[in-house]
């Protein structure tokens, strides 16, 4: 797992909390001239996603590159992907961290159940 | 934009760095037994993400809930999606927020060229 | 391959063509109220085609299903999607038989390449 | 609505039927050598559609073009997800049409049951 030990490519980087993330997407956003509708952002979301699903099938499923193109890597449709669900959770007011913490919990709870029987 | 300010259902909660984030996210997968291949997880973004596309439908778009529903809320959903992303990122060796980063410098290097004509 | 041979669950029913299939989709539309904006209906793709991933993920991937959860059919699914793709086809104005019929040359154009070299 | 009387594009082609689509589908699978598992066809299913959700952003939504690209044809991007969805229908063991009349079932049953009331 490596979000807790790789530091490759955020070298010198004070680790971002997923608020202060929200933060970054928001001034991001605005500098780039403010927020579209959510089903526009729905609709960039599904896009991104199919470029990391292009991403993953082509390293890990029998997808094969056409000739001369170059693989796009796969953390930078990873990123992209988050990006654009974090400019949804601010657009629909949400705040992330809260979000996953609820996710983790539901999470935990099934693991509970499973393990207990 | 709510990730600064809001601390709504977050009240008491450090706030999570994206790398702690994605290792809470690899403890709860080893609770629930382990990582599905990258295919697999793929495939579950795709339904998570279909749940969060027919949310934000009720909620912004024409889509009415079914007699009796009762409609999930966005935040749940957009929960789901998280949680599922950072699984992907773990199962795919990658930093999230390295890539979140590197998201954000390809966005403001869109800025930069729009506003400077 | 089932399309050519396989009656199962059309017994009787006169083969549809893809046109009269999205004449026979517009009617339904209309009964049901009209056509919603594309970015409406590109929602509701992404939520049938979650729903789609979900039951493959069950049957092909390592998915299991909740206690009490009953399986979706994937027929089910996969009518869900193709009735909503063709739903946006008509909302977008675009003839799904021509479409496809490119699609379609594109792949022979793919295959006769790799197979001359 | 489209499909029953637009035929720019087919002219002269004999229209196919959804169980004729599916055979030509297949042929044209085994003539790029054969079929993925069912994981990696959802997959490309996603990227597909992401293909689309982008084009109909561009033509619906605020999407803006990067400068110097060149539009793909909304018709292009819904003939590959139909070609997919076919593959992926092959790949099940699944009739498309069957499937499809089903759906339009559901949906002149959902209706029914809104205008009776």
């Amino acid at each position: 797992m490596p979000g807790a030990t790789d530091t490759d490519g955020a070298a010198g980087v004070a680790p971002l909390t997923i608020a202060e993330a929200q933060a970054a997407v928001d001034a991001s956003i605005r500098a780039l001239g403010g927020y579209w509708p959510p089903l526009a952002n729905l609709a960039r979301l599904f896009e991104e996603c199919g470029e990391l699903a292009r991403t993953v099938n082509l390293a890990f499923g029998p997808k094969r590159l056409k000739a001369g193109e170059v693989p796009a890597a796969a953390r930078d449709e990873l990123g992209d992907v988050l990006y654009v669900l974090l400019v949804l959770a601010n657009s629909l007011d949400l705040q992330a961290d809260a979000a996953l913490d609820a996710a983790l919990s539901r999470a935990q709870q099934r693991a509970s159940q499973s393990s207990g029987a």
